[in-house]
């Protein structure tokens, strides 16, 4: 079984890559709902969604969002009616929207909608929302507190943030399955995701990290970083917010209590000293993933990376000096 | 000033040819909401839709309902997530309701949300809905008890109707408005609906019947019944339920507590002195409305006939004997 903490848009590719070379079923995505929006009274839960398209094969390759060749009428019609429009939803993933409002208003789990909704667009793997609770990023940015959508989407990251607080992460408890997930999994892959908005929300949920730390499964990260930016998205300014390095020592800083090894792009091997000296090792090769083989490959790569517990330097990989005695000296508290 | 009572279909029609022989500003259209369903967690407003669309002049051609042109994208996807599908929902016309529903739920009334979407969609009647109360038509059948959509649109209206109830009616008010539209009103027309359930609900709102009576406007219904049928959908059926002759003598004594006038088709005419012996005059005309042309036609007879209080048998009119005196003995209590 291999768990992956996920985000959306860089877990989402990921996960199409990874589902192509080990069984669907022995994939479980525990995601990030952080992000969740109440949207013209509707419940969106954007990390979610894109996971279960990316998994039933209908998620937009142009946007990166939403299904695949989705229309817009609804959303046109609503501008001219007034509403907000600066989020926008497809008339196809409305349908998810409305369909999960309404599960969740008749008590239903996030959880359980979320299983239910995987089960039909045919997902044979198994997607858990990071908390049945909410939980909302919130970015604290020069011009003010925002929503992580208010951020993201309405200010298109432009407002330099100073910090970003997990509202209600404090009283969240893991969904069911989560810490089973984490704890039996052979292999957790933490998502190239953004370690702050999209990893940090999982992480602020009571009982994760603790599960992380504790679990016998290898535990390897994909860089969102290369070089000294994010592939894409605002990671690296959200980084640079919470004191930490743009750089894939940065992004091994943040899991460094839990993490085994770091998968980071060719070009930041040059930097793998500079991990190993936090006890992680780090396995490089491409992670760039624009067509299909890239996906497959980048998952391939983590795949036996995570098997190379003894260091064996390869041409395609830089190995630490062996597994670091984790769980036995978290270096965060 | 013009007060016309509305159902959906008939009444849609009939309001876009008046629309076009008299000012806009002039015509009050007052709406059944007694079809109002909760339909994928939003508040759906048929009958408030299809004049709204009507006036707007995007009311579909072909179905008669929702948004000229619309596509059912989100309706398709809301059928294979397992949800609810024999009540269609067009993608631009999701949008009226999601905007609907969130105001709704934001403490506005249904008469201030009917009257911003009106005014969004460049409506320049004014568009009230009978009442901010619910009252929700349900149809008695030898199959049980169902919503009228359950009725008219899921089971296609097949099972006999035994009774119509408007549930809530009698603790229902009136929307603001509705009462003095029809004492301001020079001339107050009953659309070619449904007697039953498109008129009935808004006459079982305590103080309509009563305003209707003592209104010194001359009220003229357009009968939906020619010959012994309905031009379209169930009215005959449940005329019939209620004791009524399906005919334009049935019509009219729905009404006869305060019509003046029934128009009727012609091939009617040969029933007038059935009508007249409940002492409302009939005019008879072509009111089959096909095209526009007959739209507006129509409505000009309507404007014509109600201004010919004294008996003034023409080629195309066959007058009563004049009027009667309405409000001062009403025949139903």
């Amino acid at each position: 079984m291999i768990c992956v903490l996920c985000g959306g848009t860089g877990a989402a590719k990921f996960l199409q890559g990874l589902q192509r070379i080990v069984p669907p079923a022995e994939i479980t995505a525990v995601v990030n709902t952080g992000d969740d929006v109440m949207w013209w009274g509707l419940h969106v839960s954007p990390d979610v969604d894109s996971i279960t398209y990316a998994l039933a094969g209908i998620l937009s390759r142009e946007r990166g969002w939403g299904v695949e060749g989705d229309t817009f009428e609804c959303h046109a019609r609503m501008r001219e009616l007034g509403a907000p429009a600066w989020f926008s939803l497809g008339d196809r993933d409305l349908a998810t929207h409305l369909q999960r409002t309404q599960w969740l208003k008749g008590g239903r789990s996030l959880t359980n909608v979320t299983a239910e909704m995987a089960r039909r667009l045919g997902v044979q793997s198994r997607i858990l929302p990071m908390s049945d609770d909410p939980v909302e990023t919130r970015v604290v940015t020069e011009s003010g507190e925002l929503s992580f959508q208010e951020y993201f989407v309405r200010e298109r990251h432009q407002p330099v943030p100073w910090e970003v607080r997990y509202i209600g992460a404090e009283k969240a408890h893991p969904a069911r399955g989560v810490l089973d997930a984490i704890h039996q999994a052979q292999l957790v892959i933490v998502a190239p995701s953004n370690p702050i908005t999209s990893i940090g929300p999982i992480l602020a949920v009571p009982g994760i990290r603790g599960a992380l730390r504790a679990t016998p499964a290898t535990i390897v990260a994909v860089s969102p970083i290369v070089g000294e930016a994010a592939v894409s998205g605002p990671a690296g300014e959200l980084m640079r917010a919470h004191g930490l390095e743009v750089s894939i020592r940065g992004v091994a800083q943040v899991y460094a209590d839990f993490l085994d090894m770091v998968v980071v792009e060719e070009s930041d091997r040059k930097l793998a000293p500079r991990v190993e000296d936090l006890g992680i090792r780090v396995h490089s090769c491409r992670t760039m993933m624009q067509s299909d083989e890239d996906k497959a490959e980048l998952a391939r790569q983590v795949l036996v990376a995570s098997k190379m517990r003894t260091p064996t330097p390869t041409s395609q990989s830089q190995a630490s000096r062996g597994p670091r005695p984790r769980a036995a000296s978290p270096r965060r508290p």
